[in-house]
Order: C-alpha cells, then structure tokens, then sequence
C-alpha cells in the first residue's frame, strides 16, 4: 500500500477555478442556474474528470449525477460525498462547487493512494439546490430521499418560459454515455462539505465547522387590517392604523427574541402597506416572519409568542388580524456519531473545529431521511454568500476537504465489515 | 325689495344629483378627474347654468371657469366663492361638487331676491385639484394665486399618456363661447365649502364647521440602509438590520407623537423593505412620514423630533440614515375676522358650529395669499371621502350652503363702500 491519501491543494484550486469559469460573471462571480446550458457543461466536465479516474458515472430522472469509486464489495450500500453545482443569478464560485469539488477530490485522493475501500465511495452532485429558475429548491436531493419527483414540479415554468420536464429531459441527453438508474438508491451514509454562509467561523478564525443539525424554521406572513382614511384629517381616536400594530409588533420581537436566545433568529424581510399613500392611513400593513431554532420545543414556543403579540397589538389598534403559515420546517439533528466522526477527523488533521447549527438549508437535510448523514462547514469571506463577492480564502479550502476526506476514510473505517 | 336671499334646498340637491350622473361609477361614486371628457362635460354644464340665469362666464389659461353675478359697482374687486368639479378616480358626489353648486345656490338666491349687491358676487370651479391625473393637486387655484402656470407643469403626461398643456387647450377649445381673461384677477375675499373630511363634526352633530385654518404639513422619506444577510445564519451580533431601526423609530413615534398632542397627526402610510425575500435581512427600509401641525413651532419641534429618533435608532441598529424633505408647508390661520363673519353668519341662521382646523389642503390655501379667505366645513358621514362610498346627509347640504349664503352676505354687508 502507498502512502495515506491525502488532498492535492494545487489540483482542488485549478478545479475550483475552471468550474467558476463556466457561467463566470463580469463581477468576478457565476450565473450557472439549474438546468441551464452551463449547468449542463459543468456536469458534462464533472462526468468527464470521473470517467478519467475510472469512476463510474450515473444519472437519475431528477438530473442528479453520481460518480462512483467502486469498494470491495459493490454490493454494499456506498457512502456518499456531495453537494451541488447551479448557483443563484449572480451566485459565487463556492456555494455548492466547494462541495462538489472537494468530494471529487476525496476520490482521487483514494484514486492516488490506490486504497481499497471495503464499500464504493460516490459524489452525488445535486440539481437545482438554488430553487432560482425552479421551486422548490434542493428538488434533487428531494426527490432522492423522497423515490420520487412530486408531480407538480414538473409542469413549473421558470422566468424565461422554459417547463421542468423538458429542462430536465435536455440536461440528462446532454449526457448521452451516462446511463439512468432509479431514483433513491441506497446509502450508508452521507457527508457534505458547504461553505458557511455566515460570519462565526471566519470570525474565530477556525477552519472546520462541525455541524450538528439544521434549525427548524417557521415563516409567516402577517396580515394587519385596519381602516384607511385622511392623513390630515382623522384625530387619534378614530384611527385603526394598521401600521400602529406592525410597529408595535416589530418592535416589541426585535427586543424580545434574538438578545434573549443566541440560537434564535428572528427576520422580518419583507413588508408592504396598502394602498400605500403618503397621506393615507393604510388599510392593510402585510409582512414575513422568518423564525429559525435548532430546538424544535423552543421553536414552538418562539411561534406562540409571535403569534401573541401580533394578536395583542392588532387588538389594540382596533385592527383585524390574519396569520398565514407559510413554512413549516422542524430542525433536524444530524446523529452524534456522524458529528463526532466529523469531530474526531478534524483532531486527526490537527485542523481546530467547533460545533455549529446550520441557519440555512442544505441537500444534507434531505438525505439525513435516508440515512446517517453530517455536515462540514467552511469559513468564507464576511460570510458573504448569493453574491458574485463570495470568497474563501485558500487554506480554509484546502482545511475543508482534508476534514471531508478525513471524515470519509473514518466512516469507511468504522463501517468495515469484520473480516470473514 | 323682495324677501331676504335664500337657499332652494331641492334646487340644490337636484342639481348636485345632476352633477354626480356626470361619471357617475357604479358603485354610486364619480369618476371625474381633471380635464377629461367628463371635467369638461360638468365644466360646460356649469357655464349653462350661470348663462341662464345671466352670470357672466369666464376661463383663465389654467381653465378655472368663473361666473359673474355683477354688483353696484363694476370696478371693485368681487367676493369669490368657489372650490373644484373634478374628482379622484373612485371619488364621491360631494368632494370638491358640494362647495361649487352651493355657490352658485348664493349666486341664484340672491338673483331670486333681487338683491343689488355693492360689489360682484363670483363663483369659481378651480382646475384639477385632486391631483390624480396631473401633479400637483389644486393646480388652479395655485396658478391663479402666483398670477402663472409653473412651465414644468405643462409638460407633464398623465398616466394615459395625456400632455397637460395639450388637456388644458382641449378643455378651454370645448367652452368655445367663453372668454379667456388674465390668469389672477383681483378679489376682496374668498369663501368655500367643503366636507370636512373627518369625523369631528358628524359625531358631534355640528352643521357647521367653521375652520379656523389649515394645517401645516412634513412630508419626509425615510431611508434606512443596513447590510443584507442570511436570516438563517446570521446571529444578532453581525446583524446590521434597517427593519429593526424602522420598527424602533414606529414605535417611538406612533407611541409619542399623537397620544401627547390632540392636534398633531403622525401617519406613516408608505413602506418598503429591499430586496423584500422573506429569508433575507433587508438591506434597505424605506418609508413616508406625513406629519401635521396647525402650529408652526409645535410642527418644527415635531419634526426635529422626527429627525432625531431617526437617527437615534438607525445608528443604534448599524445603520445609516437619509432623511428627504418631500413637503414643506407651514401652517395658514385664516384672518379672525374672516373667521368671526363665518361664526356670525351661522349664529344668524341659527345653525351650530364649531372652530376646527383642516387637516387636507384645499383651493383656500392658496387663495388665502391673494385675498382674506375662510372656509366652512360641512360633516360628511363616517369622514369617508376619497371613496365613491362618500355621503353627506341633505340637512347638512342645506345647512352648509346656508351658512355660505349667509357668510357671504354678511362680508358684503361689512365691506360696503360708505354710502356717497
């Protein structure tokens, strides 16, 4: 046996590098939405590299590409690595490609090693985990878990008129030599490397986020409904001004939620004031909430007392009120040995790491229904992300793929069948 | 001498009727803006009538439309009463109508009377002052107080596409037998009439209301500019958030601005959030002050109070602040004895009143730079206006018109010549 496998940093770069030119933006960023003719050409590179190395390409119905490193036993259900390669409109070079990337980087870092793993090892590249030009997003990841691609998706159109179902037909022909399996083989477990889209690690300067879930979230929209009349004319106590209760409300969860619990979040993104006169009072003050735990009891309890005080205060004003569920996402908590696995690599690579919850959506939150699932977090610039400025320093990516393959090799090891 | 003038209760309600069928909705309102078909249609209806009865017709080059009834002495300027025939797209029958057909009623009572009256009795329709086709509103009444049309509103479109000045010529061209005189002819003094527009007067079961002035208003556009991030990943400490500035500074005002002061009025009715994604911090909050004070002190305090919790909260929440002054117009007192004569006249005729303030612009604004004006409110049901739902209750017509009737009396009365 050769030396350890271990991550070729020049080789991860030149890659990163190469992918972000296809879809690159003038501003330094990728515009490679789902399904879109760069899409299909970062695809149709990824199968490439893959076949290259000898491993196995596979698509499924949802576009999702597999390349598969085969193990000792090809029976055994394979671990996989993976994330996705669309990215928004004006998306970075990072955002999902890291993922990818770093996973094709494990296999070729086995590749070179000439280790034998006593399963396959496979990159999954997700489609459309963006949801820009297709709702929902994580539809690929989505469908896998699910066995399925719900009905409905098929028939949406994206902005520029084009339909799903013929989207979806045109990437996978655009990969004639890779065949079609079913959708939602199994696996034995699944790891995923994402920058973090947020400030704290960048911030502590460490390189390695173990992620132990992804908080629940709630949103709702927020309906006030009071009586529009004269700016100039009406006094005080003939007013039922909607706008009275959303600042109330505002004010009273901006002070009341996120300085009393540091893993809530609390957002009020978007809102709106009907008919929108300078000199009117409104009739009707519309807005989000965007409320996240990792905890899903205090979760529960943080809607309650949302919806409370917007009860209150929209009585107060003399105003009707309506609350609309929109979201209803409990967190999901990756299993302590995928966390400790994580863990326990970073110590290995002498790389410092901390637990974090994941505020945002990944395709690792799908998978986690199928299987033993975890996360790996990498620091990025002024945790920037959707945005051509998103960056990430060179030691922190080349930190985030030896953790990755870290990870792997210890899963690929602990899973081990006893020998006969 | 005939018996003393008097207002012909059916002759006005009958006419007002006539009026409202001039685009009348079918939701019993009117739509009648500006220089349409329909203006111009009510226009010369206006002008037919006050031939009939030998008032004199009359346009400016900003299409006011005046009817004479001549008095003793030709030479002195008149006593104007008037205020506007066009309406918002869903306005009612009263806004702007009420004030025009009861003064031609006065012109009328005193024609059936035979009374000789010392100086000329005048009835103005004032062009366009609602506003809603063509900025700004009480355009006539404007451009006859500054003696000019501004130049750059004769270039402005309307929404469908109209050129003012082309609207202007098209609408003077359809009273073809009508003569153009100088845009700021001389007047002793000016009366109007109008809904209150407010709920004062109807709960109190007031007929008249005699306005004591107008009140002076702000209009500022608040801008708060933070840093757009992900509502998922972003903890508190690396917020910098505009909605909670802007949910602060409501709260603030609407808690301190109104309930301290029964004069003031403090209405927020305008409000956006940029990019406005329910899971996204806003980078921007945008939103309208409209703030109003009879007293200029009073409002300047107000608004520097404005201005200062703005900036309080915007910096507090990491934000950066930009306040535009939109409106500046201080408040106008009619003269006192302007005032008086409108108390005296209702005290004649054995009709209560009560002082009160406007809160809404109207014509007499502006007329009060030219001339000593006043204005009589009458209690319009529920304070609705702007809306084709808009009423006033007969004996309300009556008695308003009858205190115009007896206003005006009463100022020709006091501002006679000496008998020679």
């Amino acid at each position: 046996m050769k030396a350890g496998p271990a991550i070729r940093e020049e080789r991860l770069h030149d890659r990163l590098a190469r992918f972000a030119r296809i879809g690159a933006t003038a501003r330094g960023g990728v515009n490679r939405q789902a399904l879109t003719e760069g899409d299909r050409e970062a695809r149709a590179l990824l199968a490439e590299l893959g076949r290259t190395r000898g491993f196995a390409p596979r698509q499924d119905a949802a576009a999702n590409l597999f390349l598969r490193r085969e193990g000792r036993d090809p029976s055994l259900p394979p671990l996989m690595l993976g994330s996705h390669l669309d990215t928004q409109p004006t998306g970075g070079r990072f955002d999902g490609a890291l993922g990818v990337l770093a996973a094709l980087e494990v296999l070729e870092a086995l590749e070179d090693a000439g280790v034998e793993t006593p399963r396959a090892v496979e990159l999954a590249c997700w489609t459309n985990e963006e949801g820009s030009r297709f709702a929902p997003g994580a539809m690929g990841s989505q469908a896998f878990a699910a066995g399925a691609l719900a009905p409905e998706w098929l028939e949406a159109r994206s902005p520029d008129g084009a339909r799903l179902a013929d989207e979806l037909d045109g990437t996978l022909r655009a990969l004639p030599g890779v065949p079609i399996a079913r959708l939602g083989t199994p696996l034995a477990a699944y790891l995923e490397l994402h920058i973090e889209q947020g400030p704290v690690l960048e911030r502590e300067n460490i390189p390695v986020g173990v992620v132990t879930g992804i908080q629940g979230t709630v949103w709702l929209e927020v309906v006030i409904e009071g009586r529009a009349a004269h700016a100039g004319t009406t006094p005080l106590a003939f007013r039922r001004d909607p706008m009275v209760a959303a600042g109330a409300i505002l004010h009273t969860l901006h002070e009341g939620i996120m300085p009393g619990d540091d893993d809530a979040r609390f957002t009020v993104g978007r809102i709106d004031a009907y008919p929108g006169s300078v000199n009117a009072i409104p009739e009707r003050v519309t807005f989000s909430v965007d409320l996240r735990h990792p905890d899903a009891e205090t979760l529960g309890e943080l809607e309650r007392r949302v919806r409370a005080v917007c009860r209150r205060e929209a009585e107060r004003a003399g105003c009707a009120l309506t609350l609309r569920p929109l979201v209803h996402m409990p967190p999901v908590a990756f299993p302590a040995a995928m966390v400790e696995l994580v863990e326990a690599g970073a110590r290995r690579a002498g790389l410092a790491s901390r637990r974090l919850v994941s505020g945002a959506f990944h395709d690792a939150l799908y998978l986690a229904s199928r299987a033993p699932a975890a996360m790996i977090f990498c620091p990025c610039r002024d945790g920037v992300s959707h945005n051509e400025a998103e960056d990430v320093e060179p030691r922190f990516v080349a930190a985030g793929a030896t953790a990755l393959l870290e990870a792997a090799t210890g899963f690929l090891r602990s899973s081990a069948p006893a020998a006969a």
